[in-house]
């Protein structure tokens, strides 16, 4: 049996300015996870304010997620990673509490705790198989602290951005000067230098990730080590995550299941180097004159587990009709929505 | 659609020696509502322990409800209203911690807070039916506690156990004399008399009852105004819920299942006086050569929204396969387990 787990936190680093998109405006982005958990477990919102779009009026990808559960049906697992507002989603915890700037001294002293948890709760489930998604907005940012920390993609003693790390963002135009930045500044407070936190991925995920990547990482590498099989659905989060599990020593093969959004040459390069399976579904929704092509256009893109639930439409052969699906949850939330 | 909701929950009341039969040690009774939650989700363990069996070897009615679950089919719901021990099911709060013995002067001050974040949570549900289930050692004696607060069945001034009020027990010899005992004391200690209670229902489960009954009392009459049906799955504990519904001024049509092992004239004539319609299923688990006939010779009974499940079964016309689905859980859960 296929469980779809979403792994869902906050840090404080998504309120920098120009970090994130994952809200309509600043002050709902912490709720961002917590509505996504819901669109998830209910297609509805139970305590969450608002239906997550970013600034321009896209839909979160859990409506995408959403929509693919309504058509295939499977289980799911929401764990709470640091969540900072309510949900009426019902969670399991691992100890993680919401992440602060990654710019201070210890942003996530959570991080190693919640990886144990996690990794005892990966190797405990029942399932054949995870398909792990995540929400936490800001999270492309840490992924890079990640890479940069764990010496991926070239990293160690390379000041500047390191070759063959996809970054990307829930932003049409990717705000990768102020990511660097961040991550730069990330490495003076916490007093650690790139490509120091290899092979000690608790290290990298404490100092420059977050509590989500932290909890994915130990469901990964529990849920491997018991016989699992594990897909990871998302884009540059994901591969973060991956490189978080082969620094913990996990070799056992793992996927990662991604849409023609965010794929590139350069996720396809960090995908092979970290000995994971890549997997590219396009759900189509190119040409379409409602928000979602705006997913096309290079928004939102990703997040929420929709690649790894895509996966599992494609699987079932509903793909066809997840556009569809997607604008009834949208409707279903949120009446007053205009696409 | 129809959510299956196990309202999980713990009291000091529990550790009263004699009281519960809900787990084969007194060490363990705590460990009973987490492991019943888990049963639910996965039909497995996952942070508890063990198999909740009573004293004698007699399986928790989770695994009943769980079997249900697996032929039927139905969405869940744990909510967390006081458990005091680790959980690996997704839960969602409403601000209960467990309760203290009822024989101390407040046993349960989360419970109005809990009431009401229930209502609130019980009128967001998307759904268009609940089923809701209770699982909590000692839970029968706080029941009691309500009845008697409330002044339900002729309550009022009498000092003795009150006519017409249906007190069942997860034990073949029902300990009546320490549960009203244990619910003098209660009395005393909160400084109310039987009766003091009625039409403030807050009251009755704060000083007398659990919280448990003072989630599901909220859940249900939150769902019930926002015109969701709902159908209280089980026996004593969920007439006692249902009257703090009623005292609450909550007249909607309200349901209540249980198994032939509970009901008997005093539950129906409880029924009666509260306007709610009793269903009643029976899984015929009588002369079984396993321990599943321990239900029909009177142990456990009921339990984990047992009742309720079982009419989901009849509904879709699978209680004929309720039995052997449950043996086959237990023996999933625990292979070392004999019947």
């Amino acid at each position: 049996m296929t469980r779809f787990v979403l792994v869902a936190g906050t840090t404080k680093t998504a309120r920098i300015d120009g970090i994130s998109a994952a809200g309509a405006d600043p002050d709902l982005v912490a709720h961002t996870p917590s509505a996504d958990a819901e669109l998830l477990e209910y297609g509805q919102l139970v305590r969450a304010p608002s239906l997550p779009v970013s600034p321009t009026g896209c839909p979160t990808p859990a409506a995408i997620t959403r929509a693919v559960r309504e058509r295939v049906g499977f289980e799911t697992l929401v764990v709470d990673a640091g969540l900072a507002e309510p949900t009426g989603a019902p969670t399991v915890g691992v100890g993680a509490k919401p992440g602060r700037d990654v710019r201070e001294p210890d942003p996530v002293p959570t991080a190693p705790g919640a990886w144990v948890a996690a990794h005892e709760l990966g190797g405990a489930l029942p399932d054949d198989e995870l398909v792990i998604g995540e929400t936490i907005p800001g999270g492309t940012t840490t992924a890079l602290g990640v890479f940069r920390a764990l010496g991926v993609g070239g990293g160690g003693s390379k000041a500047d951005y390191p070759a063959g790390v996809p970054v990307s963002s829930s932003l049409p135009e990717n705000p990768l000067d102020l990511k660097r930045e961040v991550i730069e500044d990330a490495f003076v407070a916490s007093d650690l230098a790139p490509g120091d936190a290899a092979y000690r991925p608790e290290r990298a995920v404490r100092f420059l990730g977050d509590p989500v990547l932290a909890t994915i990482a130990g469901l990964t590498a529990g849920a491997l080590e018991s016989g699992t099989e594990v897909i990871l659905g998302g884009g540059t989060q994901m591969l973060a995550a991956a490189a978080l599990v082969r620094h913990a020593g996990v070799a056992a093969p793992l996927s990662v299941a991604t849409t023609a959004y965010v794929a590139d040459a350069d996720v396809d390069a960090a995908a092979a180097a970290l000995d994971c399976d890549l997997v590219v579904t396009d759900p189509g929704f190119e040409g379409r004159d409602d928000p979602l092509a705006r997913y096309a256009a290079g928004e939102a893109k990703e997040g929420a587990g929709m690649g790894g639930a895509l996966l599992l439409a494609e699987r079932a052969g509903a793909l066809g009709g997840v556009a569809d699906g997607t604008l009834e949850v949208v409707e279903r939330v949120d009446g007053s929505y205009e696409p």
